[in-house]
């Protein structure tokens, strides 16, 4: 694929500076790009390589394109213009449509003729399966999913009975979609099974992470709104709703019933406990344990970060004697006010 | 299906305060359930939804039935009450006998003629599989595994070769048993492997979740007692030994050759470190570090919980600090000792 | 199998101290080993049990010698040595060359004759499969993978496209190479997905677990060098880069363009934030958060370990009040200034 570069700044809606007729076929980054190459620059601590890039054109902020040497596409978001740049450059390989002889459909599955059923692939009783679909390899559809239109399944993703996925949504392989949630009740120290019986429900424009789970509902569905991102290893527990637009990074994971607003972003290894309520546009770091309700919007952070292990024993051993701090921090009060006569705040 | 709600009371044990002629078929929320449905309560939360529910009748404890305006099931332990009549309405869909045509069946494989083998799975030399068996869709289940009766693969479940699993267990789709456990000898800085020959030994009525990963023993086997339920994405290493009815929630971890006793709760994302003992009935919070052994019954936690960005940047300064303040806190009580001549404690 | 003593002491480079003739055919702990096989002390914990093994021999270092009663295959490192004289008793088994007649197989992928390609497994364009590979049953190579030779798939792992894999790695079930990362641009309050177009690039002798992800790179590529190790369900974003022999615990997660030294040892459930620098010979406890760049070789930690519940949450509220604490500390060490005239430090 070779775009010129006028018609590539005109699909972005950037401006150009530089000539139009260059053509670009690839995409480097400002210190390894060469001629034909279009790079970008939205992080500023790459700034000190725009002189001497060898791309053949970078996109970059008005601020940033004094600096530059060659070609430019200025805008106002320019990690936002390359990812459609590079979209245009790199167009997603189509599956040709049809089903791999190796996978096994269940009679009364209705699957779009445009649609693509990979090897090995098998799908359930009554499954939908919409326009543009691509099933990819080695994954399993239960009975009763229903998946829409230009959705991909990319390899190996499994869908439990009655999952919904809407349009645009992209699976990554090994995903699990639909398991059941983990629901037991006690009865004199041994476990009995709650039946797991929501859906989980996917709206469009939903990414699922590679080996990323989430449950099904016990009594309701599990809801991932229209523009969730997640990433690689999260897990989702039963009945968790997660809002319109919100992005995880790998390893996060929700426990039951806990409902998440829009727009948040949750970092890697950050874990929420069951039944809160993260409010819209909540911002919250890697590896934090969030054990209440965040309703308002803002930026949270957990966790004591690494350091060397000879200063953390002394911090740790120190910490086990807070309390003991305390009290001394106290007593001493008294005592100073008495000598001093003085009340102390 | 439809029950009669008194044949429904008798079946679970719960006393019936209401027309037994009632014919439940289905279950709701106390806030959404519509005529017909049965609901319950068992957090005092939701207690406040009982006099307005549209359920037909309710499950709930002698203290909480006054407030109900419908039919109740009155029982000392509500939700696992409603676990049993969930159970009854809603029975785990039968898989048909039999062997699917894609399935591919080592010759030496012992298969019960009531188990159902799902396409795309594979199956090595020597498998015992049990009466009732079901391995769901896409499955690999490599030699000398023994599978006992009832269990149930999901769906893309790998049993590794000699894994055991006992009856009436559930493997959901993802989960991987019996991986070489992660041991490695190092030589000049280079890793070299140790073989991994014991095995993954699962007993009865064991549930394990989406993508969760348990190792094969080194020496031994990696033990898993009956009961044991562990939730999506754990990763149990070798030679751990799991005692009867304890549960783990998701993104767990337990590291090599840990014992944990029976009976005992393990939070989501908590993990364990290697080598330690953890006695019967011992309850740890979630997103714990557990470093050392509880031998003892009790309720553990750990970590620091989230709160706003700037209140944990003020936190973690403090703490970079904590151990001049036990200094500064040691020098002034001598000093304060020296002005009033009295010993500080 | 079976091997007389005196072969081994030399295949594996011991000193012999007994009789050369006895026969070994397995391998025991020092408490459960029975005749004719071979045990190993390398953790001095349990060394009391070296004067009671039933083992027909063990490997220890000279120091312990003196208290064994068999005979002995004296080494400097017997871990070690254990790993490969149990290699030696316990060899891989081996493949059987040939495509297997469920696999499914792009015309145009190179497949070496002794390669051995398992049921049910999909095998794209373009891939090229060296000499002696295993792809076992269930896997999804997708087109122009390249995969070294004595590489061991071992069942239902997923190469993206484009994923380079060395000579003798080991990839358990259930992991997934080349997924895409987890790259988005922000459009008003909308993701929009940024072309994941790097590859993952494994060198040789690379160990992956259970259900672990890394992910492709975004330009370049997710580098991890020979002799890497990684557990199970671990998290690689793209763009990072792991030098050669560093290991990793399982749960374990780094996010994006982090690059990692070599010789490090990373534990399990820790995790590292983006576009940060780990030097060589660098060890991290389990369960840390890496929240900056640890240049220097050394070991670190982080993390709050378990506690009795009482005890962490008496010490939550003291840290909640840390602060309040340290301003009546500043604000007394003024006071006892004042009353005896000396500086405070």
């Amino acid at each position: 694929m070779s775009i010129r570069l006028g018609e590539l700044a005109e699909a972005v809606g950037a401006e150009l500076r530089g000539d139009p007729e260059i053509a670009i076929q690839g995409v480097g980054t400002l210190q390894r790009a060469t001629e034909g190459q279009l790079s970008f620059l939205s992080n500023s601590a790459y700034r000190r390589y725009l002189a001497e890039t060898g791309a053949s054109a970078v996109i970059l902020s008005e601020e940033a394109a004094s600096d530059c040497s060659v070609a430019t596409l200025v805008t106002d978001n320019p990690y936002l213009t390359y990812a459609r740049a590079a979209s245009l450059l790199f167009p997603v390989a189509e599956a040709a449509p049809g089903i791999a002889d190796s996978a096994v459909i269940a009679a009364s599955a209705e699957i779009d003729k445009s649609a693509s059923i990979g090897p090995c692939s098998v799908i359930g009783e009554r499954v939908r399966i919409g326009a543009d679909v691509v099933v990819g390899p080695g994954s399993v559809i239960e009975s009763e999913c229903e998946i829409g239109e230009q959705t991909r399944l990319v390899a190996r993703v499994t869908l439990c009975h009655r999952t919904r996925v809407g349009a645009r949504c992209l699976l990554h392989p090994g995903s699990v979609l639909g398991a059941d949630g983990f629901g037991l009740a006690n009865d004199q120290g041994r476990w009995v099974k709650v039946p797991q019986l929501g859906r989980v429900w996917l709206g469009d424009d939903v990414e699922i992470g590679a080996n990323t789970t989430v449950d099904r509902g016990a009594l309701e569905d599990t809801i991932l709104h229209d523009g969730v991102k997640l990433d690689n290893l999260i897990q989702i527990a039963h009945n968790v709703e997660v809002g319109e637009h919100t992005a995880m990074a790998g390893c996060a994971g929700v426990a039951g019933s806990t409902k998440i607003g829009r727009n948040c972003t949750i970092g890697g290894q950050t874990g929420l406990v069951g039944h809160i309520t993260i409010g819209d546009n909540v911002h919250i770091s890697g590896a934090a344990l969030v054990s209440r309700s965040f309703p308002k919007a803002g930026y949270y952070s957990g966790n004591l970060p690494a350091m060397e292990n000879s200063a953390w024993r002394k911090l740790i051993a120190r910490l086990r004697r807070l309390d003991d701090m305390a009290k001394d921090l106290k007593l001493l009060k008294k005592k100073v006010k008495s000598l001093t006569g003085e009340s102390f705040k």
